[in-house]
């Protein structure tokens, strides 16, 4: 598929203000990391090495993104270093999905045997979530297969309902236990978590009912880029909030 | 050999798929070492640095799949670069495996000179093996030589057969010298590596049994790269948390 100049311009903005935006909370996550008590230490971390692993995919999604097409007269021609861009979204998710819930479940109140069964078990469900949206969107007939792409997006759902209702269980339980203010950034922080996944379903589903032109090509690049941004950045900063507020409270 | 789409996109999901969990367990070893204390300090030492390796390892492993296959229609086909990913993974592994039992040996209770004498054996032992391994699978015939497989293979499965009994040794002689709950992590610690060690020669007979079809090929490597995160990441986390409690024991 062939991008016209201004589409293209887009989804580089895009690709290559997602990277910025991570790395910059990259960098805030490493050196901010100090401000939250070792009980709440673990959420800091996992936030870091997302913050990490997101950065250098979508530096690796730029890197394909420049080199995988090039100009011939007025509109960008695609060659095969294009393919692998959607690859490399769904690689760099099935790492940091299960970093994003072990993020948000190190600031709820549950402890000991249940936590580590909780994060276990949402982790599984985060990578498998993941990994079966991979094999009907890229594996199987290139997700060109409409029957591939809704059988197994309906076997990633499944996994995608139980984080929903295991995650909102784990927040609503840990909200009695903390202050009003570090509940109220809890339940922005969660609010935000979930509202940015609704955004890659919906991605996901557009090549089942629209014919995937450039226009669409390069709507799909910018929700998935903002999502990722507000998945990561907003919600990380969110959680660092409950963090810092809890780390005050446990004094 | 040409992959179908599918199968390359499959391995691709487990090259950089590991690289990345990888490279977050690199940021997390970086950012953690300080919560134990220096008796233990150089295992979370020889966690972090095997991490590098193996995060640039596997950065080289996905740089050689990216650019070994060119797509020519409906497959892709390799050229020359693609023929290095097997070797690049026992260099890899020839710096990483010797430290993978320093870091086990360091939370273990076996001190001074028996401590040096016991880690210079694995370390050395460990190296052993995969060299000879090497020999057998790369430099001999290029691992088309089913004899040089198997005799190299069982003198490799000598060093490592040795390792598995100076490493549960240590850990046996170990766990009374520590609280239940430190010893019930270090036996998860050392179970965790064990089993995944069991992988290697599992995929390394597979030339001897079966022609190495491309389906074959995917296998290896998924399997390779899941034993590879399992043995680094899953084990470094438990051996974190037995040099955690062990720290707190000390106090
Ligand atoms: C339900 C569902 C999906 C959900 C994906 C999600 C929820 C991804 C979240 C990614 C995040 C939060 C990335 C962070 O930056 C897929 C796999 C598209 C396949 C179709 C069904
Ligand atoms: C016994 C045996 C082998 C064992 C290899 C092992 C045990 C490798 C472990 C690697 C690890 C743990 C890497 C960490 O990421 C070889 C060399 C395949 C050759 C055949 C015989």
């Amino acid at each position: 598929q062939t991008m016209s100049l201004g589409l293209y311009d887009v989804v580089q903005f895009a690709l290559l203000g997602a990277g910025f935006a991570l790395f910059a909370y990259f960098v805030y996550a490493w050196n901010s990391k100090d401000e939250v008590s070792v009980r709440y230490r673990p959420s800091a971390l996992a936030g870091l090495c997302l913050a990490g692993v997101a950065a250098l995919a979508y530096a690796l999604l730029y890197q394909d993104w420049d080199s995988g097409f090039s100009l011939q007269g007025e509109v960008y021609v695609p060659n095969e270093e294009a393919r692998t861009s959607e690859a490399t979204r769904y690689i760099d998710w099935s790492v940091t999905v299960p970093l994003l819930t072990v993020e948000l479940l190190a600031v709820c109140s549950v402890a000991g045997a249940a936590a580590r069964a909780l994060r276990f078990r949402t982790m599984a469900a985060a990578f498998l979530m993941i990994v079966t949206g991979y094999l009907g969107s890229q594996v199987l007939s290139e997700g060109r297969d409409r029957t591939a792409l809704v059988v197994w997006g309906l076997i990633s759902t499944v996994f995608f309902v139980y984080l929903y209702v295991a995650l909102i269980g784990a927040v609503r339980r840990s909200l009695p236990t903390m202050g009003a203010e570090a509940g109220a950034s809890l339940r922005n922080a969660a609010t935000v978590l979930l509202a940015s996944f609704g955004v890659y379903p919906l991605v996901y589903a557009v090549p089942v009912f629209a014919d995937v032109t450039p226009a669409w090509f390069t709507s799909m690049q910018v929700a998935y880029s903002a999502a990722d941004v507000v998945a990561k950045v907003g919600f990380g900063v969110l959680v660092h909030k409950v963090a810092k507020l809890r780390t005050a409270e446990d004094v």
